[in-house]
């Protein structure tokens, strides 16, 4: 580090060389920069004073003042001299700007768990070891000797057609009714609420979620300089009259919204709330996101449809994963397109990644075909029923009466409610302390403006497990000396 | 549709009842227009008038009108009156803002070919029929006996950790030097361009690209709202005058080039116009987008190394894929980051779909480890190397001297300059009527500037179609009663 002007004594210029002096000022000056000897916010000399030390003109200085300033290398403030960049790369980019706002809060993504041993609560994805794989293989080898190189040869970018056609079918059976041709092959349901948001999104746009929501989402449109107006949830859907009254100030391009077994809430809209949700939506002139979030896991005998199945209108994007409930890593979910946003949407998917695999889609379509899926989902339900029940019970059993939640009909977690005085942060900070993983709520508002709330899943737990969890629980948030306000 | 007054007679309003009369109108019109009885562009009655004709008060239908109009169902015009929007669904989308501009020209991939028994020289896939599947399944069939369930597990943002260890290795001897930390791993190169773009561009932002270049990149960059300044190829790379005059004047984010095997041109840089090249980037203080296509395919006896292998100053995002020569349908590459972007890459990464498939990239970090990927390239090569061989010696054969091309040292494809009398875009018709696939290079050029180029790949044929291919283009390019100006 450079600590007075003598040291600016050091610096060598030639005079008569092929470089002009303020060029070479300008490199001398860079490199000072870039090994940091003159490190970011250091005042640099004035004109005069180094101009006197180089004994050169300070036109030179001048000029190689203004070009490191071009460049983004330093800035002057008025009056008060040069000083060297916070940034000097120029990284100041979109990303920072827009979504440092958004805590992403699916940490167990971005880096993997370190405490492997805990009790995992956090996770919601299943159990791999109750999924089972024999079935896949066969699949997975039949299409390759059926395919051959074939099977992994670009693909039409809206999707492998066959696939499109079992899934049009596979929708009947849920009340839509739609083609192939609106629908849109994506990988996993975030890319799909990503691209509807650069469809639909430009910065300062409005989008009205649900709160709590999923945070993936508010990332997404917040990294399209959109505006979130979050409307709470009650026990049977979100907050019409809320809904309505900021309809009307806003003029939101979207709202986004998991109208079955929501995440992390886990409920589901009443009918009356479903129809009105969508005569608002017309009424307003607004498109609907839904994110079918894991309607295949409802416990109940006569499962709720999609509000897709109401759209008279054909203003619901509908996104659906298939990974969720089978095999998130194989990242497969479609779109359910609007016919007047078809085109757009197709757009933005190329740009995005071109096209979803083609060797997995052809896997998930023979998989369909062969009613290996409808077979895989009852698996999963009825064995996700079980750990449901038991898990209610023993959060019934374990923890204090003063932390409550909503009875979800189905899912593979709760959401719990707790008392004020108990902050969900330092509760997980605590529980992590005693080897249990726990999700805090609060980055489920995308203001952040609960912080009492937990999401507690036993999707990755045995049963053993769920026990031992819930009695850990139960005495943290019992015990008066644990770090919890 | 309405064509005078009395059809809003049969308007029915209620008095009295629960909703208010003005939005009891407000849906009567709105049905109107939906049911396109009103079509766009339509002038409503005046207030006045259609408030007499349905006995109403007059801020009845103020008041009714304004809601439309707040809705963007019907606009008004400063003394003329109220019409219907073009696009009551408010679909005037970002997208159709800042990317119609860019035609996307890989239809191939948008639209399935639907001539399929043409030959085609427009797919640079490889033939499916060439690349061994057997291999491969060995290895899906480990990965599947191996892993069981949890090869289909959420997959960390970054990447399965092995495979970037995988990665960084494969990497040295390449002359890149580098760890798993700095690689993220990501479902294509279009994802890589789209993930860079998102993460450096802002609206009104300047990207600088070769021209003529990879259209699917100028698509990404022009979703960002970015300028392209786009700056001419020369045979030994870009002209690098032109670039720093521009660097001068413009001072990008960006700089995104193909350094080896440039798709379209087939040129490679010169090792001075690396170096160079680079040390503008380092006085300008870019970033540079540097995408590794398929240098894999260069025939020479001692392939060049990456630009990144010679970015001491760590300002090179270099982005390469393992779908292009082996398998699309994989959808698999990565990037090298500098370490000042990894977090926002990283971040952009998971909001544009969390993940890149787990399963695949298992498949691929033991087909790495195996050496079977560097068997596959050799095969590839050899047998490609052939196919360029005989595709010159062809071309040289029947196509007349007055068509010029750069001999590239490798890849899959010719860039073949058109006399000025002949029409790209005419002459890929007439190729189309003689059932041969050519590429208009077109859309190759940010500014859709020349019309005069073709590419011509010889990736999927055999040596057969590829000499009928080149006698069908020869005769095509000598004919003088073709449709070709």
């Amino acid at each position: 580090m450079i600590d007075n002007l003598n040291d600016f004594v050091s610096i060598q210029l030639v005079k008569n060389a092929k470089e002009a002096l303020y060029i070479q000022l300008y490199n001398k000056l860079l490199k000072l920069i870039r090994e940091r000897r003159l490190p970011p916010g250091t005042k640099l000399p004035s004109v005069r004073k180094l101009a006197n030390c180089l004994s050169i003109n300070a036109g030179t200085v001048v000029n190689a003042y203004r070009e490191l300033e071009k460049n983004g290398f330093i800035f002057s403030s008025a009056g008060s001299g040069s000083y060297v960049s916070e940034h000097p790369l120029g990284v100041h980019s979109a990303v920072d700007y827009e979504v440092d706002t958004a805590k992403i809060y699916s940490t167990e993504l971005l880096a993997p768990i370190k405490n492997t041993s805990a009790i995992n609560m956090r996770s919601i994805s299943l159990n791999p070891d109750i999924v089972s794989v024999s079935e896949l293989k066969k699949v997975l080898i039949k299409i390759l000797d059926r395919d051959q190189g074939r099977a992994f040869t670009y693909q039409e970018s809206q999707g492998f057609f066959p696939l499109r056609e079992s899934i049009a079918e596979y929708l009947k059976s849920n009340g839509i009714k739609t083609n192939a041709q609106n629908l849109q092959i994506i990988s996993g349901a975030q890319q799909g609420i990503d691209i509807a948001a650069r469809t639909l999104l430009n910065h300062g746009d409005y989008v009205f979620t649900e709160t709590p929501t999923y945070p993936g989402a508010v990332a997404a449109f917040l990294a399209r300089g959109a505006k979130i107006i979050d409307i709470p949830l009650e026990e049977d859907g979100i907050d019409l009259n809320l809904l309505e009254s900021q309809l009307r100030k806003f003029h939101p391009k979207l709202i986004y919204v998991m109208p079955i077994l929501q995440n992390p809430s886990g409920c589901s809209y009443s009918l009356k709330k479903r129809n009105r949700l969508l005569s608002l939506a017309h009424y307003y002139n607004t498109f609907i996101l839904e994110d079918d979030y894991i309607s295949e896991l409802s416990y109940q005998t006569v499962p709720l449809s999609p509000l897709k199945s109401l759209d008279r209108d054909d203003r619901i994007i509908y996104i659906k994963s298939f990974s969720k409930i089978f095999m998130p890593g194989l990242r497969l979910a479609f779109l359910n397109m609007p016919e007047c946003l078809s085109k757009k949407l197709l757009k933005v998917k190329y740009i995005a990644d071109i096209s979803t695999s083609g060797f997995t889609q052809r896997i998930f379509d023979l998989y369909l075909r062969e009613g290996l899926w409808q077979k895989h989902v009852n698996d999963i339900r009825r064995i996700y029923n079980a750990q449901f029940d038991f898990a209610y019970n023993t959060a019934k059993q374990y923890l204090p009466a003063e932390v409550t939640w909503h009875n979800p009909h189905g899912g593979l977690s709760f959401w719990l409610k707790l008392p004020k005085r108990i902050n969900a942060g330092e509760l997980c900070s605590a529980a992590e302390k005693n080897n249990l993983l726990l999700t805090d709520g609060t980055g489920f508002y995308p203001h952040h403006t609960d912080t009492h709330h937990i999401r507690i899943s036993f999707a990755a737990l045995s049963l053993q497990q769920i026990e031992t969890g819930m009695r850990i629980l139960g005495k943290l948030l019992s015990t008066k000396d644990t770090p919890i306000k």
